[in-house]
């Protein structure tokens, strides 16, 4: 066992337990007992039921989230189990309080299909003011989150997608500054198509239309290809304009760019080598990259970024998702969509005022990103 | 408006939520974030998936429970529906942690079948280390419990029932001293046959056998009416056992103990008169009791208690479930059972050591209370 492994064990036991649950004023009087409970809190409770939509203002749902997972995709430990991921749900809260300083409950379900979990889902969202839905494997994640946005007024994320897309864009934003590309003009190479793969397909198309492939562990995403789901199938809306068939290590001959949500050690240095002059590579598998940063520069890659924070330029969704739910909070908004998620991209983007090969993204402790952030999150 | 009611708007619009999520640690640097999140979580959310049973000495798992409602039977309020009850259940969360240092969610459900209700709460329960239930209309209420409680092997409580009946145990116990009666000989009759008075109802039985009648809306429960649903039915196990039929009118005449969890002015000074002679009375309905304390005398009681905190003998949950829960959470308890709550009541009562007509249940902020009802709430 390594040093981080034992310690977190040990910090764990020792905590048991990472959040909880404290009051904004102590019950050490009845007078207090009155206001806060009955008889007081009748009168509060009656309002709300007949003023619903002021019911955020006399609750704490202007700052509830419920960080929900089944447990199917946890981290790279794959279908664990709720109990198995309450452990990082856990953490999740403690992101959301420290970088945006919102009331996060890590909700786990005992149960996995679609119905199942958007039932459950909706059953609890009158509890909370927003939902961040986490670690659920694909694709199933894609049907919860869509037909949850379409059934819930509440604001509604699978940050596993999109947290992950928000940052890749801004760091492709800063990486096309350092090799001087453009992003329309890129072709770009996407490796994993689960849920991180997809949204940064989508997000990528949206925002420039580059030229984009798709690969996953069959290959290249195309027409011809009889084996893929429906989510997949869908890609080539956003992908694979050329119909071209083949490998990784054909398609990557040429591009510009190399984003990797899939598996350690899938990109060679020869494919690098294979590929553009100054190449941007994310390599993102974690906690084993595709390629290391020192072999993919070897190979003659310009840029690199990972999501380990021991190598420069970490592609953390924590940059993205406190400032995200932070603004959907504060100024009511009920959908979060694309236009959000690049105007957080590209704010992400410019909290580094001069992007180098060893800085695109900047840390999450910088000092004002989630407020600026929610800025951009607002309601039309 | 009165005082309270616009004091009580006030503080919940000026706080905005009475209990936040706190961290147990800051993440205030890089090295925190590889113990609690990625990737050192990770090693914690492999052994806890291959251990469950360890699960709550890495969670909050140990210290975790979910303050559940439909919105169904809100105080006094009735079918406010879950926005409604939300103001209430956070102030059980503050209940919980004010008394018993548990850290409560409140989750307010936006179904309202037995089989929704059951069905989310199953969903979410890995999420917990145990269940309150709260203000969930009778007879629903029955089911959810019974099928919770035999289908999840985490504790269980519908507190509107058990927590209620346990604190009436205990003052029952009292009162029994102060009168000079034995509860096993004496003829109680218990008015309003729902969630409260059917509990209270099966624990006095349990507890003494005493001679019990129960009377709803339409009169005396005997086996010659039929209209009782299935838990109206079941009361007859434990009450009428002379198969009397009557009105509460008809039915008091001659009994040491009058136990009403139902409507204002209920009781009529003249049926206390025609009561046995220092006769019992917990007039339970809130705010506005089924007699005065003063009314009640003039005719004759010798001990009043009610549910509110401005006159003596407060019946108030809050002495019960968080002793019980806090119990059940650190001695492993799977079930609570009808001999737990016995043993909290007996320990509530005892915490009064000479009873008086004007003392018969301890306040709520006694020291000590929570800890020593937790020491009987034991796993056999």
């Amino acid at each position: 066992m390594n040093d981080v492994t034992q310690q977190a064990l040990d910090i764990h036991k020792k905590l048991r337990g990472k959040i909880e649950v404290t009051l904004k004023d102590q019950l050490d009087d009845p007078d207090k007992l009155k206001l806060y409970y009955t008889p007081g809190v009748g009168a509060v409770s009656s309002y709300v039921a007949s003023h619903p939509e002021e019911a955020r203002d006399y609750t704490w749902l202007n700052n509830a989230v419920a960080v929900v997972s089944d447990g199917s995709a946890v981290l790279g430990l794959g279908n664990i189990g709720p109990l198995g991921a309450l452990p990082v749900m856990e953490g999740k809260s403690m992101l959301f309080k420290q970088f945006a300083d919102i009331d996060a409950v890590p909700i786990v379900l005992d149960v996995h299909s679609a119905d199942e979990i958007v039932s459950a889902v909706k059953a609890i969202a009158p509890s909370f003011g927003a939902i961040n839905l986490e670690d659920i494997a694909a694709p199933i994640c894609f049907e919860v989150e869509e037909r949850l946005k379409a059934e819930l007024s509440i604001p509604i994320m699978h940050d596993d997608q999109h947290g992950t897309a928000v940052v890749v864009l801004a760091g492709l934003i800063n990486a096309m500054k350092v090799t001087n590309r453009k992003l329309e003009d890129s072709k770009i190479v996407v490796v994993g198509a689960g849920a991180a793969g997809t949204a940064i397909i989508k997000l990528l198309h949206k925002y420039a239309k580059p030229d984009l492939f798709a690969v996953d562990s069959k290959g290249l995403i195309s027409k011809n290809r009889t084996d893929l789901n429906v989510e997949k199938n869908k890609l080539l809306e956003y992908t694979n304009f050329s119909d071209t068939d083949g490998t990784l290590e054909e398609i990557i001959q040429g591009a510009d760019v190399f984003i990797g949500v899939s598996q350690p050690g899938l990109l060679t240095p020869k494919m690098v080598e294979s590929m553009n002059e100054n190449a941007v590579i994310f390599a993102l598998a974690n906690p084993v990259p595709e390629i290391y940063p020192e072999d993919a520069r070897s190979a003659g890659a310009a840029v690199v970024a990972t999501g380990r924070s021991d190598f420069p330029n970490q592609v953390n969704n924590a940059l993205a998702f406190p400032g995200i739910f932070r603004g959907a909070l504060d100024n009511r908004v009920r959908t979060i969509t694309d236009e959000h998620k690049i105007r957080a991209a590209e704010t992400i983007a410019s909290f580094v005022t001069k992007p180098t090969a060893e800085e695109i993204i900047p840390s999450i402790f910088t000092p004002g990103l989630t407020e600026k952030i929610a800025n951009q999150i607002t309601a039309s």
